[in-house]
């Protein structure tokens, strides 16, 4: 909400509840979970247009937890910032100033993905 | 946003702000609050049964704080965890993935309920 | 919108299409059409229970053609009118007056139902 | 959907269903109904400000009965054409292009207002 | 809705009422307008790839005649229906069993397609 | 999320991000930007009315850095406490109780711009 959120902090909280889920879940809960990760796969669109379909998703029903997953993903298949930044203009226009906040989280993390990605 | 929040600080913040807007607010806020209360109440669905409802309109909403609120007072009508769990498996199904950083928030929540409630 | 929609075209056009899908699905698609029966299973929740808080995130998310399939499946279950509206009202104060539409259509639709249940 | 919808049939539908959920429905829906129509009177703000905050509400949450409801009633308050544009454009900026549908449908319907509106 | 809608007619409607916006708008809408075209313009992305962000954004807002107008222009450009069906899925996932309607009417839109597309 | 949020902070990182997203932003982002300082210019609605406009929007859209804005603008433009007060409640009853917590949100931060303004 306006203010910077650490992605080392969302990706300790985020895999250590998602182990929680999938030991403690439902099984419905762990099947969706299966799922998920197997809608990413390539196919007849490619990892990487998936991952953008999965960012555009996330930002116009804005979820900044969605958006860090994503952007990440994105990064380790190699999508370039331009590539990024225009789903997220898409995601702009279709989704409205709602998305503003959303738009500056994104921009946000980028930088600190990228500076875990570069060397000292 | 992908990190703990504690339930002794949504309590504190949410007790202390609805005092001021029922102190403060419009005419047509405070009966929605009342309202509000008045719609938990036991008529042809159980006490528990709203619960289970709020909390699954809560979660299809990705709303934290009201997804917090119908935990604890499940909690404190006596809803065991795995229907809880499932309530929230009914709401992924619904609303898909983009509620899995809810329902993270959801598991974790609920430990700290249970932390509470048990004897040291 | 506003306008009564016959409970039998809804029939006919789901089924028609839900089987296209599964013919011409890709396998994400047809493993979720199987996950989302599969949720709706008697657990640790009922099988009423569970119909009941898929109607309630159907009317908070304002979907049409999902309240109609709930209330459909409500009615087989056996659940009284008085639940499925008090469920309803839930789903309004939760959702707001944003709701009311909803609330229209699922009275409209609970009477044609009710209508094809009656001895001639 | 993309297709006129007449006035006439969106005014004796919602006008029919209303009075039976206010027949039949449970207490919380009636007194919601009744809060509802408390929240649009003069206060602060004019009833006119109140029912461009109500379209303005309405479109980018995309309900076209509402957007259907707080146009009549902009009209009957006198608020002039300019002012319900500037209103839907707001919310066009806030909420994107999705909600472009609804600006066709509020043109045309603010069409179909003024005929009525007009001398034969 | 659940029907059938004929895109003949969305398209006469939403050209028709698109023109009157342009002529009567205020000025933020028409600036909308022009640039909502111009986002989709070739850039670091393709226009494919973004038409298929356009649908997927349209398909999780659950938006039919969004969805309408990028199926549209995704035949238009020559997306093969697998692709088109991937980009669904990944919004099946996103958004869960709410989409679920919005498939329905996609498919059998694209049905509709390419019957116009196709010689006698 | 339930607990407060520093205005001052909602702004350092707003005005911060703002920055680098006018630098480094596709020229769709860009136009938006300016485009989104536009549609709240005086025309057939004054400043405040707009603003109030926004304000709702941002409220029913359940947004509490774009809720921020709007009260740190109204503020501005001298709107009183009571017309925003009645603003939120609107928002309250078209969209219901899931803007419960971005009304507390909302009242914690107009005491926190009171502060700011007031001589110590």
């Amino acid at each position: 909400m306006g203010t910077e959120q650490s992605l080392q902090r969302f990706r300790e909280f985020r895999e250590r509840l998602n182990e929680r889920i999938l030991q403690e879940g439902d099984r419905t809960t762990k099947r969706f979970f299966s799922l998920d990760s197997f809608a990413y796969q390539e196919g007849a669109l490619t990892v990487r247009e998936k991952e953008l379909l999965g960012l555009t998703a996330s930002a116009v029903l804005r979820c900044n937890d969605c958006i860090a997953y994503h952007l990440i993903r994105c990064a380790e298949e190699g999508v370039e910032d331009d590539a990024i930044k225009e789903a997220l203009s898409v995601s702009l226009i279709v989704g409205g100033s709602i998305v503003i906040p959303h738009l500056r989280y994104a921009y946000d993390l980028l930088d600190q993905i990228h500076q875990e990605n570069s060397p000292p």
